[in-house]
């Protein structure tokens, strides 16, 4: 466990102010809620939440759950890391919710969790690989060490990869990056959810953007962000609750906008901005632009082009960008800069005192101080039934709680 | 007037199949319209419309204003082409409407005109230059020149400049890179206009993020949007009509959303994706992407601490930040998926038969060709006053119409 802190909090310090404010006005409301990235809203703790599974627990179930269906130790452990990295950080859609589509991956072959990925072209600053359908994870490493390495040398170092599966959170990358002091950005193409300004059916995916960034004493500003206004699971959640949904969140089959969370489930998501008045068509050229980092450079399928979620009879082909820059390169006291305009923002008075300015990364770091707090991740029960349930399925060893 | 239209048309060139169904669905409409950049809603022709004024005059006449106050031919000449550009690609906001700003900038000796950006640190792929308080055109040519050739030999080129001012278009210099086959990027920190999320006070500019990618046959992808909702100038449209602006927009000096345009010129723009619940930290996240990339990677002025705009009493010191990108290091085929994914959004069923699904830049490409129907810009006779005022103040040549 202690091993895991120590990977995922890795240039994660804040000062302690900071997160003690933090936590002090949003963490009550903010445990087992951030069902996507960069969810900032939040509900409380309920009779659904389990009671702590420790942070190293759920690595050691996850890495079990992987080898058992014949992946070697590094690339289940690789995975693990960023399932956990995701759940520990609030982004429970995108932690343990999917082990079970990775383990089915490699039971049905659709995805090769013991293939490594190849250069296939390499320049000073630029690199091609090949995934060879390798795990995402093991591919997202790959790549983003080698564009590290690369910004080492001269300045900037930018990798697309084809041939990947689902990589996890974006924010993995770019964090790796940020934790050696340099910015790192993440970029991949995802299943068609999202349509286009104008259309009426899918096209494109949430297509997430990622940028992390050092500033003094391991603090961060860490941006990890679908393009859409928001993922599917967040209509979940409205409809099983029975509310409406905010305009700018999805469209009918029509291509009219919903608030209904029962017509969204059957229509397309929007893109970030919403409506054409609100100028969505911005984020729709954002999940383009991702789409062009990603599958259109690299080679992989794209837009249209990309299997649909869920979909298991085709590999996924993703393409995959992974950036890493040096800030030495520039001018220097990069992270001084980065410090003060964090500062500043953190202490802009708010429009609602119970509602504090946040910067990107904020949210997760308070979440991670309350799983350090209470010694392990809260899930819904539902997952920790699931998760007892694929442990007999697999035969390993099922999650421990405290 | 030729030499112009080549400039900006390079690699510009369209199946006129492609710009003839966006004319007849758009162009109609879209005259004298868009304000603000990626706007794509529009209105009609009135009586408020000059007669078309060719190109190569306004060309003629910026450039002849520019070196009345001393700017040598060059550089008058470098930022006359990037505010003929925008009102060639219909952003009058970005052109003509902001040559007496320059000018003034000039008299008083704000920014310096003849002065020549100067390299301060140089690496394989990177590079910091000092723009020397030139105009922002100059410095941006030199950045976005230097990003290309580090791209040619290196896969990438990454400049960061600090000492900048206002450099217009953003999307003029990610064309420079589009127009000899790389992917180009540019990005801008601003004067303070928009509020974070949650915050009632503005701290970040509007600061525009934009993508050129070119495509087969001089077809291009060029993504050019503020990070932020809109920009003020689609408020005071608002305004003047006495109509209400769209949730999302902006928020009052309480910070709450407004709908009155008149209470939003008194408070703050809101970020790309308007209120939390639309995922408005998401704008602000990519707002704080832009101040990374630019005043805190260059040591220029960051958030905050940038002058207020048409503040002209202290220079600028404005961070730019320039990308250039090999798509040959990657994939080979690079330029027919783009055409194979642009032709496939264009050719989506819309939800509205009228409102064909457009491609970031497709809005730009209809009015360019609008123009070059009609043997030159129409400008709203307000702005026709202006430059006839400005030109007797400065006793050059007025604009001709045609």
């Amino acid at each position: 466990m202690a091993h895991v802190h120590k990977l995922v909090l890795k240039g994660q310090t804040v000062p302690i102010s900071t997160i003690q404010r933090i936590i002090k006005n949003n963490v009550n409301q903010c445990r087992k809620v951030s069902t996507n990235q960069g969810l900032w809203a939040a509900k409380t703790h309920d009779e659904n939440t389990s009671s702590p599974v420790p942070v190293g627990e759920v690595k050691r179930y996850a890495t079990d759950c992987m080898v058992s269906v014949g992946v070697k130790e590094d690339h289940a452990s690789a995975l693990a890391d960023v399932l956990v990295a995701a759940d520990y950080r609030g982004h429970y859609s995108h932690g343990l919710n999917r082990l079970e589509m990775y383990v089915q991956d490699i039971k049905s072959k659709i995805c090769d969790g013991n293939a490594i990925p190849t250069v296939l072209k390499d320049k000073y600053s630029t690199a091609l690989v090949n995934g060879q359908n390798s795990l995402g994870p093991v591919v997202g490493n790959f790549c983003m060490n080698l564009a590290i390495e690369k910004a080492k040398k001269h300045g900037v170092g930018w990798v697309a990869a084809n041939n990947s599966n689902h990589y996890g959170i974006a924010g993995w990358y770019s964090m790796l990056a940020a934790n050696q002091g340099l910015m790192g950005l993440s970029f991949t193409s995802t299943s068609p959810l999202v349509a286009p300004t104008r259309a009426k059916t899918a096209t494109l995916g949430t297509n997430p953007i990622t940028l992390a960034a050092p500033a003094l004493n391991g603090d961060q500003f860490v941006l990890d962000m679908a393009t859409c206004t928001v993922a599917v699971g967040k209509i979940e959640l409205q409809r099983r609750k029975g509310l409406p949904i905010p305009e700018g969140w999805a469209i009918d089959t029509d291509g009219k906008i919903t608030t209904s969370a029962d017509v969204a489930m059957k229509g397309c998501l929007m893109p970030l901005g919403g409506a054409e008045e609100t100028s969505g068509y911005k984020g729709y050229g954002l999940a383009t632009l991702v789409e062009i980092f990603c599958g259109i450079s690299a080679g992989a399928t794209y837009g249209p082009n990309i299997r649909r979620w869920m979909d298991t009879k085709r590999k996924a082909d993703l393409g995959q960008c992974f950036i890493a820059v040096d800030p030495e390169c520039f001018a220097s006291g990069f992270q001084t800069r980065m410090s003060d305009l964090m500062s500043h923002l953190r202490h802009m008075e708010p429009a609602d005192p119970t509602k504090p300015i946040l910067v990107a990364g904020d949210p997760e770091r308070a979440h991670i101080a309350l799983v350090d707090a209470e010694g392990g991740i809260r899930y819904h029960v539902n997952q920790i039934n699931a998760s007892a349930a694929l442990a007999e399925k697999l035969k390993v060893k099922p999650m421990k709680h405290i």
